[in-house]
């Protein structure tokens, strides 16, 4: 696969099938992970597939609460805001909360999740571009994912479903659910570049518009 | 560029040339990264990109200090001990203190910067995707770069200097130096993906080896 259809249409893909993924897959997916770049090369990362029928059921369990935490806390105000309105923003934002229930409802059904921790990395620049290559070459190999940090809101329970030491500094920086999607790749609608970007300094135009996406 | 070439390949390139990235390359490294998923698609982030040469010439002077205190601070203990050492860590870190050597006295030369800007996104999963997926755009373009958080150690000078705003939430993600290599391309040696990789619970081995990487 292009570079650029990979970089276009790797989306957060919720909806799939409980269809295990291959060895091969899983296999290519932490290879390209371990190659992307960390502060001072320190690949201070641990990552951890989990597909055992069991711990998926408890870590369902756990997100389904994760979820309910979520939308109480954090979104509570986009989601009220979105149920009462009809805006771009709202009914995108509905597409979401749809999209989360799914996932809420069928946590324990996703054939593969991959836990990535990471340890002395505060600002998370040595974590995501690892993660985000897994998610890459996983949408290579026609494998949908979608990545979210609620866990955390639950992490004392997550790590230990896990086994996970409480006392060496390992942080799960975020877990990422796999499978194959029902439904279709296309490219996410986003706000255009040239809205959030300046050039030399801040507020002044970037000196191009890009009105439609560069790809295809 | 096929996907698992540029997941192989984008490693961090501080040696580059001082010639300038043309504005296509550009608007394609934007749009790239502004295709990333980021949490609730909150899209809170800004970018800018930096080729003024009087600006180029204020930030080279903080990098310079941003990297003294680097080496003093976080990374002292590992200066000491690369510097003592011929084990194969200590080499490979006195090969990372050369090239970031060479980016500090080398700064402003840079043809172009790229910094990026978030806003209410604690763990970075929000923002990282959307920068390594413009650096491995720049590296389909024959661009390189290299992701450094450093001038946070000269936050408010760096701010003062890009006109950021500082009462609106606004944090420094990082900044990506490009440019076009004067070396190679190659993949990059890390620790085997099942050295850091667990299966359901923490320290079960995920179940295969990779010894050699998968590509090409």
């Amino acid at each position: 696969m292009d570079i650029r259809e990979a970089l276009y249409t790797t989306r957060a893909m919720r909806r799939v099938t409980p269809d295990a993924i291959p060895e091969d897959v899983q296999m290519r997916v932490l290879d390209a992970a371990i190659r992307a770049p960390s502060g001072g090369n320190g690949q201070s990362w641990r990552f951890m597939l989990v597909d055992d029928i069991e711990q998926r059921a408890k870590l369902g369990d756990l997100y389904r609460e994760c979820i309910d935490v979520l939308w109480a806390t954090v979104y509570a105000d986009r989601v009220e805001s979105a149920g009462a309105n009809d805006d771009p923003a709202s009914v995108e934002f509905r597409r979401i909360i749809n999209s989360v229930n799914w996932a809420q409802e069928n946590f324990a059904t996703y054939p593969l999740l991959l836990f990535a921790f990471d340890r002395g990395d505060g600002s998370g620049g040595s974590i995501y571009p690892a993660v985000w290559s897994a998610m890459l070459q996983a949408r290579a190999d026609g494998v949908g994912s979608s990545l979210t940090t609620v866990l955390n809101f639950k992490n004392e329970e997550t790590f230990e479903v896990l086994g996970v030491p409480a006392d060496k500094g390992w942080k799960m920086s975020c877990c990422v659910p796999m499978g194959y999607p029902t439904g279709k790749w296309g490219v996410a609608k986003r706000k255009p570049a040239h809205w959030v970007s300046y050039r030399n300094t801040w507020g002044t135009p970037v000196g191009f518009e890009i009105d439609e996406p560069l790809w295809p």
